[in-house]
């Protein structure tokens, strides 16, 4: 009988459930012969089994596995599949997919780190390295990893989990939580991320600026707390809007009525800003004075306006080559230690796809099934705190 | 052919096009004769209809008017149908079911007020005058008004529907709303009420609790601005948890983190106001120090805590007698000049119930669904404001 | 140093884990000394560790585990500490307070099973036997259970949980799984359960009767499938109205149409019960003829509704006192082995507070907070189904 | 004092009180002094007022008459006002703003239509025409059509908005409705149409597969009802991995278990699509055998697929520039009849934004607020109906 012996994090990430109902499912017969406790807790376990288990049942398990950060090490590792693509755009059938975890493969005898690793890509192996492309980007002739030998992954340990500061949040995604106390955790995480030169990325919708959250978002930035930012064409529109005519989607931001003549504000703001060329030379020439957009323009905080099927305009700064647009989006994420997603859906999966694990992300929204569907794709470390964004920025604002 | 003279908020209220649409839907000929506008905006205007309309349909537009405010003068008008009650808690088949609107009935040759209005109720004539019953106070013998003949509402004129200070929240009911231009606003409504001795009721839900409101809602309390109080036993039961354990539902609420043996707290602090008797004898013992509950009953404010089918304990104070609680409710919500509903859609259902159309109601919950229900349930007068009830309370403190 | 021995589900409840962070949290140090894996799937496993715990610290540990069903057998378990209630409606301050596990207790030498298990309850000594017990019906001189010591607790396995049919449902809450296979599979475990003459109970509102489901569920009553129903009124009188006026809150379920008069519908149909004495007497005197009142009355299955702070009314057969209500409900919960929840939140957390872990609940309802709500509230072994309850009834209805 | 004239659907549009609530806003006195309705019900009415307006309130009533299809008449109506663009993708400053009503321009005495209508465009006068044109469309030199007058729409009647089948969703979007009769009458306005040879397009998400509802709407297909399909990356990939692996994102169709090793399927999907070169060729070389792209492929329907921010691969059928997907959309959508949106909050509103009012529109989702937002943004013809895609295109299939 094959006899296995499997190294990761057994207790933290409960592998021996995993790999019992494994067996289960399968009717193998197994026995636990040893079980090594890592001395310190961050420390890998290891245990040894017995079992009836096939060659094929062992590709599954190490499979299994891997998605968990552990690896078979009692059967002969060797090195990765590769094989070459046929064809631009296309890899091999058994072409390995990979998580958004930090990734090694076994390359001549030793471990080597993947580069620019992401979710739903592939492993291409170039020069001595190998690195993670998007599906689109693979050009024919291009080594691809394939299967599942010779990889290893690492998930995140708690503690990149946010846990500590965060875990009160819990995994259940809930409207009955003290959102005050997240927003003051958030801060001051924002805080200890500021004073060590980290990286704050922020992805955000429209609804921040209809909620009254502009001024308390510009403060953020002001205050240095916005290292990039990230949103759709409705977002920047309707704060030019708010800054040239007091209004968001034609309804008066004092007095909160409709503005006589106000539901063509937002094409009056998209032809200021298309006459003076830009968001950025708007701001130059004194058109923009106000509000989110030209406090990152001023504050020189790089961001990306991608565009979408439903823009109108757009505005000459919205990218509607999504190929392109995606592209500023994973340059402006490249290196961001904490991503925090404000009232946008679509934009929050886009950026959530393009995050390695280890990156802290908190996602705000009113409505749970963001959350929701964000963890449900894949992004896993994501914290979601259900309330209202307007509201959220403002407490956050005052806490910084 | 019958001519039919009708008056009413013609134009404020839209009944051209009621009137429109009856004769259509009927394949019924008419032509207007005469229209009379009000000379001021508040008057009401008429207009004199030919039409080959017979007595059923009249009856039906008499109803149809009726719901509106408006009624028929071009008919015989005469005395209300009054029948007996055969039973205790039934009446005549064809009896009058309210609305919520100020009502008259027309008794003895003059237009008679009726007390008590609340709605889905009927009409019975005791004394000389007209009153409000529920169908389970009715007793054989009773005089119930019925058919439509001989009534008139008066439905909100569009000040008392809040319109003015509220009119940027609309009709529809949305998440991107400015909620803290909504705070502004409704903090400035209860200072005038406030100054103006008018009365202030509120309806909570334990989610007040659970967001972190609490504290914010005592300032209100003690800032002399809620004079009832309506609530379940779970808001009462976590607030008391939050004073005497610092968790709500189990979860310590400085740092958000489940607390050791949390999960019993509410358990516990149900035990020890059983042990004190009652809210105002645990105040009075020194057993409650802070919280809602607290500075209800210090400040002598009226509390009413309902009880419902999900309650543990209850705590001694909650009236598990509906009858009886729906009696305190009512009670404590006559003379109201505002209501304001914090994340509560059963209670706050259950009040809406009660009050007439003249009453102002805000309604504060994360979920749109609620307020949309209890419009959807005749509160039309409703302003829904939606929202995390914690940080809209807060931000609502912050202005007052 | 003392040493622990630890026995329970050890794998399958991941208890490694546990202990690992209760240890790590309080700055233990511990080591694992050994660690038996139970023969088959279902035998406990145990584990012994050696740390530098304090007697305290066991307590905290001690509790912790049982919540788990798992218990030390390292220290003296000694006999459980009983002390009488000195008042009424009252328990000690240290009382236990239950899950909604199967418990046993260690009276004289053996584990005895605690009778009528319930969540947020005491345990109370009467004769040799222990029993289950509300807080309120706790008299004074009572013996109830304090403390954790001697207690253990049977979590459901993995099988109870109907994992193996609706394992596919996930722990996650979301409206994006496929419907018609959660139908087709409840209704296989509900043929499965019938056959074994097992006892199904549905809690139900009224949004069933409002999407069109009272023909589905009505056909579910004649094929024998409900063999207790718990509702609120509006249930029973917007049924009674669709079989009486074909309406339901005054709208046609004919054409969709808001029927002429038809607002006071709900109130004639409560009259005419009224009238008639009871829905029972109502189907004997040939007043209700059709819908789902009228369906359990000529089945004879049992039924109880229970009021709420906003019922209109009520009908007679309506339980307007919360404490005969709740005692009606469990009356009819018990025994039940399936009980499925139809969009009511209040009643379906109503009845889950009244179920042991070992009955599996079924939750429909199109907003996933609901579901969400009650595993919050305790309920973990819920399954949710986000969808139309009025569809999913009638796709339950052709599977069966 | 001036008096105007004003002529329009007054009685079915209400613009009494619209007038009336004008001139209070502005404080201006006012009087009616003669009110001609229409002979028919269809035929426009005209009220005469006396009022002490001033020109530049004259202009802002214009313009509010002209939101509701009406207009002045007792003022100098002359020619619309015609400035030139200064530069590319610009307009002048009072440039006016198109509602997606159909809409007609004084020219040269007579009223010219409007060719291809939307909302949020700009008029602009070519050859001795008018066409409708989007702001990035605009070159330098075009002439421009600025303020108001001269301009006159044609808001949908109460017929074209549906009212007549669907007069029982109301307005209120609600998740309390028969949604077998909406499946009952959508179908039989499908079989209307389809019988009058009209267009009916059907733009969806991926949730229609993940629910389930893949196979109902490939019978829609093959039943010749779909004469237009708009979608985004998701749905087509889903429904492609559901053919060739049998799962969507991953888990089993069948058994709705997460399917061994499924998590990389929906790559696996795009990459077979890719190694074929598209959709068509995957259908003609016997990759893809079943559902709904399949089908759409065979029936020859016409199909867009649009790019987002959030796509993984694409298909090489998406279209990741958006200008180019605007434009495919709005071609496919053009002559539509009844469009059908089912759970795409943002293709719908993309497709939305490219209708004029006179196309039905009907939007059937499980979240409330995608529908209250659609018609937020204007689309007021917007039918909702909150359930379950997949169920519901089941019960739609059934019916047709």
């Amino acid at each position: 009988m094959p006899q296995l012996v499997i190294e990761g994090q057994i207790v933290r990430d409960n592998l021996l459930q995993a790999i019992n109902r494994f067996m289960e499912e399968r009717k193998l017969r197994y026995s636990i012969v040893d079980f090594h406790l890592g001395a310190r807790n961050e420390d890998p376990s290891s245990v040894i089994i017995d079992s009836d288990i096939d060659p094929e049942g062992m590709d599954r398990l190490s499979e299994l596995l891997k998605d968990k950060g552990a690896w078979l090490l009692g059967r002969e590792q060797g090195n990765p599949v590769l094989l070459p693509s046929e064809k631009d755009r296309t890899v091999p059938d058994n072409f390995y997919s990979t998580t958004h975890h930090p990734t090694e493969l076994f390359l001549n005898g030793k471990w080597v780190p993947v580069r620019d690793m992401r979710m739903d890509a592939v492993l291409s192996v170039e020069g001595g390295g190998v690195v993670c492309r998007k599906l689109r980007d693979i050009k024919k002739g291009d080594l691809v990893v394939c299967g599942t030998r010779g990889i290893r992954i690492h998930p995140p340990t708690e503690k990149t989990r946010l846990e500590e500061p965060f875990a009160f949040m819990g995994a259940e995604v809930s409207s009955e939580r003290r959102t005050d106390l997240a927003a003051r955790t958030l801060a001051a995480e924002m805080k200890r991320i500021g004073a060590a030169k980290g990286k704050i990325v922020f992805v955000a919708g429209p609804v921040l600026v209809h909620t009254g959250g502009g001024e308390a978002f510009s403060s953020l930035i002001k205050k240095g707390y916005v290292h990039a930012f990230l949103g759709n064409n409705a977002i920047a529109v309707h704060d030019i809007e708010a800054d040239l005519y007091g209004t968001s989607l034609g309804v008066d931001l004092q007095t909160g009525l409709p503005a006589s003549g106000g539901h063509k504000n937002h094409m009056r703001a998209i032809n200021a800003i298309s006459k003076a060329g830009s968001i950025k030379e708007a701001v130059e020439q004194g058109v923009l004075k106000s509000g989110i957009m030209f406090n990152l323009a001023r504050a020189g905080v790089p961001f990306s306006l991608a565009g979408s099927i439903r823009d109108d305009g757009p505005l000459p700064d919205t990218e509607m080559d999504l190929l392109k647009a995606q592209e500023n989006y994973a340059a402006l994420l490249k290196g961001a230690e904490l991503v925090v997603m404000l009232s946008s859906m679509l934009h929050s999966i886009g950026a959530g796809n393009m995050l390695g694990s280890q990156v802290k992300v908190v996602c705000v929204d009113i409505n749970p099934a963001v959350v929701s569907k964000l963890r449900d794709r894949g992004s896993m470390q994501t914290l979601g705190i259900v309330t209202d964004a307007g509201l959220f920025v403002k407490a956050l604002d005052e806490n910084l």
